[in-house]
């Protein structure tokens, strides 16, 4: 595994338990009785745990979201034709999608990255042009991409958050967009779960039950054709994945690398974490699961992963949409514990006598 | 019923069926898969619909925590002393509460009123008061009070929304304080919903298995000695209720009236919303529910009421802290149908085909 990437991966060190303690201890002597804000709670411990900081701190906050184009929708696998994915960049870029309402609502930034989209872009000071190359190739004719393109990927998705350190990041949500990305997830995940292709495809932008068995059928011959190897990430990645599936596993790994949380978006983000979970195992603490969405396999990747989504909407949009979603949670986790006051400080009662 | 509250019922209208068909075309020009953005889609059209108007706006925030004691805390019901609910008023005015840090976060404001706090509180520009007694009585010794203190209960909290409108009000969140509140709710619950009192009684602030028990046998014995009677909701008001529990039906009833969406908390405005749609059932298609609370009879309420809570985070603190999340939910929706751009605005292509 060459330099950046293994570098990375090496980083990455267990939840700071000390900082979890003083958390917890901290929780408990706030004006509310002891686990009443259940969840958020939780959270607020597992932040200072990542973080390293007794009281943890959500200030700068940014949706990285990575783009890409996918070989395999030449199988007829989307409601929609390729080149909506460089229209939604240009959308990203006016601010008109649904992550740019939902970012400025919960005041993230967003970084849109160009990892792999099909057309060449206009230049835009506000786009990151990382492409490796114009889509992947038809999985089901064979590798999605060569296992350069894949570590080449990865290594994109670590040097993007290298780059936004400067500016501050005390937490990072994952974001997608790429036409097609539905098919190569379910196939990721079909690869890295073991479960049966049925039931970890689901419906993408809105397919009828014609065009999702034929979906299934298409993964089906992706994974015939390529044999991943599920003890090998990096395989599955070069074999289903899309560039921006790689460009995630880097923004995951990277993130966890410098003690950042990382909320993880819907079925894509999701699918980037089975990849990234399995090269470093460690990083699964580090990960906060925002929602699960209406995509099939969503929840069985989550559960895999042992993760517990926050947020039940119904969504699956992408984009990063239920991230910034989570990130406002994770916020609010954060300013509980630092903000409310003691049962000292505010001079009130505690309870008669000790629960049992 | 006098003047203001039957008038107040009259005023509520159903919702703005002309509104919500314009909110859900517009839903489905927005570029995103249709129905991608789940629930935050559906709550933006129900909030068109309340409002009346095809994309509704969610710029003025509101939680009004209202708060008073209960004359059953003489049975032992609670975890914590009577005196906690006026320290918790003198935290919420210094800021040091919970629901303080998130409507903070959320930019919503507070109005926090005495209505039947047991002490005479310290006179404060931010505290309103409306004290209708000092508790009520113990619902296990007679009514808690009489159905006059209902129905005045109840006019404050309409009162409370109207002195508020001035400021701007575009949703409201409902909350409370109240040691020994949730055994109230609970006997409210068991009589308006039939269902049997072990069902609909948890653990409050934190009582143990023996306090549970002792809790149920006293919510059987208030039921036993009030007899309410299920189709007078005043009836149970007066016999089970608090008047932090009145005034908050008053707060559903006007909202609804001025066609202001109604954020309901956890299991004490439950309880207040089973009396307020009992008293005017059109009322039910302006409340939202926030979330559903680790207080087991939460989740039988809702479901009597027919509302699907937005949140599952295992919170059980009351003063608004479910309802504040809420909001921010419900401002995403807004945004989302008010800010996003539509595939013409943006020349995203539109799908292949039509669904299926």
């Amino acid at each position: 595994m060459p330099g950046l990437l293994s570098n990375t991966i090496e980083l990455i060190k267990p939840l700071d338990k000390g900082a979890m303690a003083e958390a917890r201890l901290r929780q408990d002597t706030l004006t509310k009785p002891q686990g009443s804000l259940g969840r958020l709670e939780e959270l607020s411990i597992k932040l200072a745990g990542i973080q390293g900081k007794p009281i943890p701190q959500i200030r700068h906050k940014a949706i990285i979201t990575m783009v890409g184009d996918h070989g395999v929708v030449a199988e007829g696998v989307s409601a929609y034709p390729q080149e909506v994915t460089a229209q939604m960049v240009y959308n990203f870029l006016r601010g008109g999608a649904g992550i740019n309402v939902l970012a400025h609502h919960v005041g993230a930034r967003i970084i849109i990255v160009d990892i792999g989209v099909a057309t060449d872009l206009k230049p835009d000071p506000q786009l990151l042009s990382r492409k490796i190359g114009y889509g992947t190739h038809n999985m089901c004719l064979g590798p999605a991409m060569t296992h350069e393109q894949a570590v080449t990927s990865i290594e994109a998705g670590i040097e993007v958050v290298a780059a936004e350190l400067a500016k501050g990041l005390d937490i990072v949500g994952t974001g997608d967009m790429g036409i097609g990305n539905t098919t190569a997830s379910s196939a990721i995940c079909a690869a890295m779960t073991g479960k049966p292709v049925a039931g970890v495809v689901g419906r993408g932008t809105g397919i009828n039950d014609e065009q999702l068995a034929h979906k299934i059928e298409v993964i089906k011959r992706a994974l015939a054709v390529n044999r991943p190897d599920p003890n090998q990430p990096l395989d599955v990645l070069a074999k289903l994945g899309g560039f921006e599936i790689g460009g995630l596993v880097g923004v995951m790994l990277a993130a966890a690398a410098y003690r950042i949380p990382v909320v993880i978006d819907g079925f894509i983000s999701g699918a980037a974490a089975l990849i990234a979970t399995a090269l470093a195992p460690g990083l699964r603490d580090f990960l906060i699961a925002a929602h699960v969405s209406a995509e099939a396999g969503h929840r069985v990747l989550l559960r895999h992963l042992g993760l517990k989504p926050l947020l039940d909407l119904g969504m699956r949009l992408g984009e990063g949409t239920g991230a910034v979603l989570g990130i406002f949670l994770a916020e609010a986790a954060a300013r509980i514990l630092a903000e409310m006051s003691t049962f000292g400080e505010a001079g009130v009662s505690e309870r008669n006598r000790p629960e049992n």
